[in-house]
């Protein structure tokens, strides 16, 4: 499991895999064939889960510069570890060139010779000291499993920081030990609670201070199991926690402060066994903006990689992405708690018609459903419930009953309903004789259900028994102070329940093998340069995607006798490998309907060229096509992902609304059509005006085709751009009318 | 100041004027011209201020309904109401037709006889009675001069509390008297701290347990001066207390949560006055869905207006709209109490880099600036900052120094900075070793600063010291719990003072006398029916707005010569008083260039015709137009607001993406520009894809003068649809291709 690939993959997959010391995969025609754990670009489809049992739970642990003298730096940290390693039952050895003890305890001069002599073996090193590059050399040679680096100065300064960090993972990799850092600090050992239980959150933060406000959930009585900071990610990275937590049966679900990733394809990886296994991610992730992507590379040296892709990523492999760090402590509180709901419809329970008014116009705008209860409910609700009160949802009560059962018993009857997963209960203000009591019942209610009771406390004092006793003492109520939190994590957690009922891996359907248009397709390759229209379109035909019938021509004459082969009425169009926007220059006719029309266009095409200084390989005479919705379908190389695919809707759409949907691969036929769906002019594909819908189904075959030719050719084609792609009206498929592919 | 008018409008001006017994407004071609404080659509100019001083301070107040006898609903109100009355020094006047004394008082047996024996004034009269009708006839024999209803079983529940409404707000005008409610309670008679001093916020809301957290905030130190619980409005409106509240000098804002609006000229006259005092309005609207729309009809029985226009309505007079109470509060605190900024900058202090970017992120992506800080105070930072740490923005200094003054130098430091106005520190861990000094120094600085301090506490307990008693402790530091609101708080703070700064009320500038146009344009209107588009083309040009060239003709002969005047190459189209779609009914033939084409044309558009079934009154023979920008304008009313002015991209665009922006009139010419920077596809107008940049000034000057016409038809118009706007190349103008004009 500790094997030398670590379970992670720069992108620069064949650099890496060498520097590893494994053999070179067997090249066909020049790239890199997959065997049976990998995709047909390479790409690993399996990672190793790391087994961190010892490293969060170490017995025995050397640290590396211990130091008990006052003012030190080591210091503190030391009497922290001890402090640490006594609650917890684990050793502490320190080392120390000069020392002999350290707060009492007898001192090693080297980590060598404290392994020599301890009877034990060490589970974890802390290094202390400012270059931890000489002292994992040296746990190489011990029987050491893990270590944790503290010294910053590595990647998050600079190009120099970056080698030194390069250095000390080269020496972490042919060491056989996990290390945590550098640039991190000692959160993974702070003090957990033990008096919790039910299921926990594990946390993964690239910053200690980010990761804090989780930590402090503890307190209000959210179960916390684990912490990894991760700092630097010289060598395990979040994907590397994020897999190991996700196997761990306390749990309920693992909340990320990410800057930047890694490696794209871990982190997919994991969030893949994460999504298999039901457990919810829920993440921040900074690199909305340039100035936060700019920001984050300087404090853990990592690409924010573009946010778009990103974004796509995380929401394939059904990662929740929040923006503040409330919105990760309410969502994944939530998540850990609830059980699968039973069904989708929210109903709103106030005492208040306007609190009911309010928070159901916001969770409606937020795509929540609120069913409208049955007339029986209704019926059932008004004998509690005054007539001229609404119930329909929400459920008004114009204040909750306090002298009798009553006030329990709508809630009771309300959770009853089949319709109904969800009960949430705003309390905007504060009003001890009522909501004391409403309170109380709504969290008996919650412990006698599986459905989830959520209760909204708006009060902004916050030190009202109700809330800090009644509601903050039970798992099973989630509260939240703010109505957009808990509308937020209630969507988050019906959504989840429904991406992971119908998630399957894409990573179990992705092509481990060249399919049969892959030779004819590199055959057409020419590294580093553009290819021309033609090329482009040959290569799109070789995987099955349909183009106008067409010839290349260099002669008026050639061009009327390809007229009457492509057939009338004929497009001509200059071609060459480096034209772009020909519609612009002129170099486009189309709709031409004769012998002359086709020798005219042929001159004045090229006349234009020479005018314009352009160097042409011919003039393409084309098929005309049929009218239909213009779409776009691209290719393009993202440094954290890789290749991605892109599909947007074509002409001056995509230029001015870059109204654009973007896929990692690999990604199977529900996610290209969800692309769709994502697309603000979607509705162009089903028909406007009086149009006829367009062949959607032919439009998402080339999208995969696309995204089959983008991991085929991952190592020769630098981008591609279909664009337009012609959807025609359906059951008459899609033509891709121009394309742009750029070689590696 | 409270006659007849009451400072309110129905949308129906003249039936409503009728009913206060006004004189009839002098009518010029059937519709009304307006005197010196209506604008030519009839609509007032001008509202009134009503005197509450005596409402919120009543130095005397019945209490008709009073009772002490346990178990009756009115025992509590009375007992709170005396309770009230003693701390402001009021007199209690209880009034019951059959109790002698309640709680100790003597009771009069109705309202008259208490004014006929009091020797002092009632200010206000508390009605406690299920049916205020009776009480408010006879308070309009008296001097009593407030009156507030507690009954609920109007609007809200149907049709006939809707009729029983009316009469009591008919009573009410026909009284002289100003009453609050019905479906309202005690706020306004709550208990306000006397203690805090500085800005104060003033609280409108339709629903007294919405407003309750803003009201609570006063434990955590933030001043509130009033509170207005409007209930149904049947008299007294949001609109009146908006204007009330922002000429106290004690209010710094106006914070309001409205479900729907009563009238939306008051509204817009309020928020007018409160624009022009530079008076944040910060307002919770309900109404984004449909969900929330019924719900919040069920609730105060009032219309919550469609969204759109409801929310361009707030932004054009600067009233700040936010989704969540949470918002509103932490909104509404720092606009009350933050100074005028003098510079959008804003500077990230923290003590984390992972923090500073994540901050600076979100920040970022909402549209703060956070300028770079020039080398030298980089310099001077780096004074008291490791070098190794990024201080240009964030500032990230690696943790507060706490053992000596550089902490507050840095702060300070930062605030003398020029392009600096605002600093946020946000802490998201408590340390209290660290933290507790940090929030010191943060006030400290706060204290001795104009400029804005802002700290966000992230810890979810909320209980620590620093954040309780150190940071809530000052009201010249603004503290939120999340980054969210802090962010959302600063855009708002920056916007409004850039708002105020730039306002001029178009109220100043609405036009007050008919135009030369109207004479025209009034002439071709047809009451109930739509124009054709001929008529519609010649609407536009009595307004000055450019259309083609063009004749309506009934013959193949008078095409030709049509075409002959008109100019080669034309357009013809069928033309008839019921035709949509004409394009897709293929009745609009482009291009023509010769005689036999446009005879040919003629045939065939009126073949069509006949075969479609459809009337023709002739065919329009138009001047091509040049290529251009396709835009919409139109003009749709509301009910709340009467008529209002959309611009939108045309073509299928609109359609599929509804990419719109719309005003409600008046508004000035800033507006109008402002609009198109509303589109997101704004950037056509540019000019994209070596397009020229379109005539920008042209098509404000169309939506000017659309606006123009939209007021003086405001009787006539019912709709108006300019679809497309041609709008040429830059100096070339807008021309109106097609229009569709429905007369009310």
């Amino acid at each position: 499991m500790l094997g030398s690939t670590h379970g992670t993959f720069t992108n620069d997959l064949r650099a890496r895999v060498v520097a590893c010391g494994e053999p070179p995969l067997t090249a066909v025609h020049g790239t890199i064939t997959a065997p049976g754990d990998r995709d047909v670009s390479g790409r690993p489809l399996h990672a190793p889960v790391p087994d961190l049992d010892r490293f969060f739970r170490p017995r025995s642990v050397a640290v590396v510069g211990a130091s008990d003298a006052e003012g030190r730096p080591g210091t503190g940290i030391t009497r922290q570890l001890i402090a640490w390693a006594e609650r917890v039952g684990a050793r502490v050895h320190p080392v120390h060139p000069t020392r002999t003890t350290v707060f009492g305890l007898g001192c090693s001069p080297s980590v060598g010779a404290l392994a020599a002599t301890l009877a034990e073996p060490v589970d974890l090193a802390v290094l202390l000291v400012a270059d931890p590059l000489p002292v994992v050399e040296e746990l190489a040679e011990t029987k050491v499993r893990f270590a944790v680096a503290f010294a910053s100065g590595f990647a998050e300064t600079g190009q120099d920081g970056a080698e030194a960090q390069e250095r000390l993972a080269a020496a972490v990799r042919r060491s056989g030990i996990r290390l945590l850092g550098p640039n991190t600090n000692l959160n993974a050992f702070e003090r957990f609670r033990e008096d919790l239980d039910g299921p926990a959150i594990a946390l993964i933060t690239q910053s200690g201070h980010q990761g804090r406000p989780v930590h402090t959930l503890q307190e209000l009585g959210v179960r916390l199991s684990h912490w990894a900071p991760t700092g630097n990610e010289a060598d395990l990275e979040t994907a590397d926690f994020l897999s190991y937590f996700s196997q761990l049966p306390e749990v309920g679900a693992i909340a990320c402060y990410v800057e930047g990733l890694k490696d794209g394809r871990a982190f997919l990886l994991a969030a893949d066994r994460a999504a298999r296994r039901g457990v919810p991610v829920v993440a921040v992730k900074v690199g909305r903006t340039e100035t936060g992507a700019r920001t984050a590379a300087s404090h853990t040296g990592k690409l924010t990689g573009a946010d778009q892709v990103v974004d796509a990523a995380m929401r394939q492999f059904g990662v929740i992405r929040v923006d503040g760090l409330d919105e990760l402590q309410d969502t994944a509180t939530l998540l850990a708690r609830a059980r699968k709901p039973v069904a989708d419809g929210v109903v709103v329970y106030s005492i208040s018609g306007g609190t009911g008014a309010h928070f159901a116009d916001l969770a409606t705008a937020a795509g929540l459903t609120l069913p409208t209860l049955s007339e029986g409910k209704q019926a059932e609700l008004h004998q509690w419930i005054p007539p001229y009160l609404h119930v329909a949802n929400p459920v008004d009560n114009g204040g909750h009953p306090v002298g009798d059962r009553r006030g329990r018993k709508i809630i009771d009857a309300i959770l009853a309903d089949s319709s109904v997963g969800v009960l949430i209960c705003p309390i905007t203000g504060p009003f001890p004789p009522m909501s004391d009591r409403l309170a109380q019942d709504l969290v008996d209610a919650a412990e006698a259900t599986d459905k989830l009771v959520c209760v909204v406390w708006g009060s902004p004092v916050g030190t009202e028994a109700a809330y800090r006793e009644t509601l903050l003492g039970s798992s099973r109520v989630a509260t939240f102070r703010t109505f957009s939190n808990c509308i937020g994590a209630v969507k988050a957690y019906l959504d989840h329940h429904r991406f992971t009922t119908a998630y399957r891996s894409p990573f179990d359907e992705a092509p481990r093998t060249p399919s049969p248009s892959f030779r004819k397709a590199r055959a057409l390759m020419r590294p580093g340069r553009q290819l021309s229209e033609h090329a482009a379109k040959q290569l799109l035909r070789a995987y099955g995607i349909r183009v106008p019938r067409e010839q290349l021509v260099t002669s008026a004459a050639a061009a009327v006798r390809a007229a009457g082969l492509v057939g009338y009425p004929v497009v001509m169009k200059a071609s060459g490998t480096r034209l772009a926007h020909k519609s612009e220059l002129g170099l486009v006719k189309i709709g031409l309907t004769s012998a002359s029309q086709v020798r005219d266009a042929y001159r004045e095409l090229t006349d234009i060229a020479r005018y314009e200084g352009v160097d042409l390989d011919g003039v393409l005479v084309c098929q005309m096509v049929g009218r239909g919705v213009e779409m776009v379908v691209g290719v393009t190389r993202d440094p954290l992902f890789g290749p991605t695919v892109t599909v947007g809707l074509g002409g001056v759409l995509v230029e001015v609304l870059n109204d654009t949907a973007v896929r990692v691969p690999p990604f199977g036929e529900p996610q290209a059509r969800d692309m769709l769906g994502e697309l603000r002019g979607r509705a162009l594909l089903d028909g406007v005006r009086g149009a006829p819908p367009a062949d959607v189904d032919a439009l998402v075959e080339v999208v995969l085709r696309v995204q089959r030719m983008a991991l085929e050719l991952d190592g020769d084609l630098a981008e591609l751009d279909i664009n337009p792609l012609m959807v025609l009206p359906r059951g008459q498929g899609a033509v891709a009318l121009d394309a742009l592919a750029v070689c590696r």
